[in-house]
């Protein structure tokens, strides 16, 4: 398990010539920051004195934010096993016509799944760039540059996902499903660099930037 | 030391309501994992066929990457000390006009040092970002992704550490020194998110985006 390793082991890992984790394990460790981030935010902010009103909308946010970050590190995980099954699909023989037609089979297959988790971590990050708004609008302030940072990370992190996306759909020749990918990938990411945008004017008024 | 708890325990670390490790050091961490995402695509060329050329400048890239990635992981700590000193000079004794002055220096003192640290994790990820374009241009195919999602975590990364250095900047009353920082950060921020986007041209061109 990558996220049992320490910080530094994890890093050593990501900087191997192993090919995992890659970016996708990146984009999903960088997601879950975000996501922690928000939390930090909310958990600065509920019970403290003056912020009573934000407490419920706060409640809810730090719930969504928990959620997304221990999905987000399971997503960081299956980001290296669906690496793994392509790599073992790609090794499959291929002499006689029906070993190429089965390794090929099992290739689009594994890209498919390949394709699906980057997908959700972009996802997931995409949703926490919705949740750095409301930590910014209505968290401590003392914390509101790290609303920002959240904003910031999880942004990026989602489009960092999606570059994991794209480059397995280049292999898929399943035209339907590469269609429906991109129109899914234009979903996730619709008005997120907006919002980010909103976040860090927020934090940028209320820092005195 | 926080780079040597595992992975989760510092997402917990970071979500929890403690105020240390906060934005500053989840900067340094998505840079520090941007720097090792350069280190795993020139790890993935050199050496290889069909990358001989690149190999001697890929060697150098590697080396810098390296020496970044050591350095973003010790800011990360000292991202986490510095935090503590503005907090320790917040608490010292205020009732005489003596106690006020001397945590008032204190107070300074520990601000711009709180400053410092994230103006050099902002500088280190700018570097990443440069560090990444090479990489795109030269490195392996097969991991040219990697090398872009690094363009987007670093960016984004240094922009994040900048709200840290601004967020002290407003309580620091030395105006030259604020003046002096400002445009330091101008000076790391310069053409930064072009580069970036350089990057991600030439992935997406590779890709077949």
């Amino acid at each position: 398990m990558y996220t049992e390793k320490t910080v530094r082991e994890f890093l050593d890992a990501l900087a191997s010539k192993e090919a995992v984790p890659g970016g996708g394990s990146g984009a999903a460790l960088s997601g879950a920051q975000a996501a922690a981030l928000v939390s930090m935010v909310c958990n600065l902010t509920i019970g403290k004195k003056g912020y009573e009103a934000m407490q419920d909308a706060l409640t809810r946010v730090l719930e969504r934010s928990e959620a997304i970050r221990r999905e987000l590190l399971d997503l960081l995980e299956d980001d290296t096993q669906v690496y793994g099954r392509v790599m073992e699909a790609y090794r499959l023989p291929r002499k006689t016509a029906e070993e190429k037609e089965a390794r090929e089979t099992a290739m689009q297959s594994a890209l498919k799944a390949a394709a699906e988790v980057p997908l959700t971590i972009a996802e997931r990050c995409a949703q926490v760039v919705e949740l750095a708004l409301p930590a910014a609008e209505m968290g401590n302030q003392w914390a509101v540059s790290d609303a920002g940072v959240s904003a910031l990370l999880a942004e990026a992190a989602m489009y960092a996902a999606l570059l994991n996306v794209t480059i397995n759909l280049s292999s898929i020749r399943d035209e339907a499903y590469v269609a429906a990918t991109r129109k899914c990938m234009e979903e996730i990411t619709w008005a997120k660099t907006d919002t980010r945008d909103r976040v860090l004017a927020i934090v940028n008024d209320k820092i005195g930037a």
